[in-house]
């Protein structure tokens, strides 16, 4: 397969590399990434600034190169420019630190394998925890064989596969949901040298979503959990309560504004 | 009631200011939003750096905090530190251009409401043409009758609406689905003067999802559409085939990954 990689820990970093390295072994692999860590930047892309691109020499075997764009702009470019139109999978990664939860909604990672999904392409991202000694290279070993053996024509149109690394062994992988953990903020206020305010921001994270199919639950067991996230947000069931409302609502609203509008 | 409100346009846009000043002749208002703008930023949240805020008076009688992070860091901020606590509801925009389809992955204005939603408070993103002669004043009008006609207590956790207004005169609202409404990126390659490489990254619109209810369809319609979109991403439908999938090959894979432990 002809496989576009990438992450927003940047170019340099371990999971990064050592996902490209393992996958050139049997695979045709394209490095496109930030040229600088974009953690938390989630599904950002670069407008009214151009984006500048480099090549850098990292592997002598597999071509690099280092953007000042988000991971959703490395994968438009490396997807539709460097890619030409010629990709397989996008696969966004291994990053430093999970994404379970509602991390989703901030990760740069996961926005990397979405924008993959936008462009029709089956798409995967790939998170550890963030524990130095994590093995990167099991890790990696594992994901070969994932993309290998998974029947990667499954994945629909507007989705892609979000995955996590248990700390430990692998013992397989599980089919997940995404979960509700999230975090309890927490504000540090503190006053610069010139008098101004600024606050550090951090959190405490919540595990309260008890239902065995999540995507903390199965990792926190020694599964890589895999969960299939989809660019589609509409919530379906107060869709169809807020359907019911409406048509007592809307005629209520429309009547004023047409009231406004004569009076 | 108490609201906050913010946007991805920053402190000084006009569809923030006219929203702030219409609530606040029955509302209690506090604006807290970037001091910059922060248009297609994603969900993102400011990590390893703190956040500058400082108060600016552009209203006698409304409080208004300008920072230096993105939405989402401004409602954080804006529920449980400026706001102490006490926010019934919070209000992202009015947005100067739509936020219809594909865009609600890549926008800051629905980041706000998202991030609003995520900590448990009834949340709004509302966004308009990006035309300079719309009038934000009737929008504006519009907002404040839907916020108290609307039964908010129908809004479920972890859920927001995402409010996108017609060019020009409102028919009413209506609820409806997230589109696949997106984009052809094209991309431009130039060179600066160091002879170094850079893009610019556009796109064209693809409107080609014709359900009838798509955000979308009824806002040409003269409708302001009003989407129920959730943080939980999880493709139910490829779920539950994936587990069909999954207890075929994850068997496989973790009798190899067992194997080569042992071998």
């Amino acid at each position: 397969m002809r496989i576009l990689i990438t992450n927003d820990d940047g170019v340099t970093s371990v999971g990064l590399l050592t996902l490209a390295e393992i996958f050139s072994k049997r695979h045709d692999v394209l490095v496109v990434a930030p040229e600088s860590e974009q953690s938390a930047t989630g599904h950002a892309i670069t407008v009214r600034m151009p984006i500048w691109v480099k090549r850098v020499k990292v592997f002598e075997h597999i071509p690099v190169y280092a953007t000042t764009g988000t991971p959703a702009d490395c994968v438009k470019l490396g997807v539709e420019v460097i890619g030409e139109k010629n990709i397989d999978l996008v696969v966004s990664g291994i990053n430093f630190g999970y994404n379970l939860g509602t991390d989703i909604v901030y990760s740069g990672t996961v926005s990397g394998a979405i924008e993959g999904a936008l462009l029709g392409i089956p798409s995967l991202a790939l998170s550890a925890p963030a524990n130095e000694d994590f093995d990167y290279k099991t890790a990696a070993e594992f994901s070969l064989r994932f993309i290998e053996e998974f029947d990667l024509s499954l994945i629909e149109k507007f989705t892609a596969l979000n995955l996590n690394f248990p700390p430990g062994q692998i013992k397989g992988w599980k089919v997940t949901r995404q979960s509700a953990r999230r975090y309890a903020d927490r504000f540090e206020a503190r006053v610069d040298p010139l008098g101004n305010t600024y606050y550090w921001m951090y959190g405490d994270v919540i595990e309260d979503d008890e239902r065995s199919d999540c995507d903390y639950i199965v990792v926190k067991q020694g599964y890589v959990s895999v969960t299939p996230i989809t660019v589609f947000m509409t919530n379906e069931r107060l869709l169809n309560r807020l359907r019911e409302a409406a048509k007592r609502e809307e005629d209520k609203i429309a009547r004023r504004s047409c009231a406004q509008e004569e009076g």
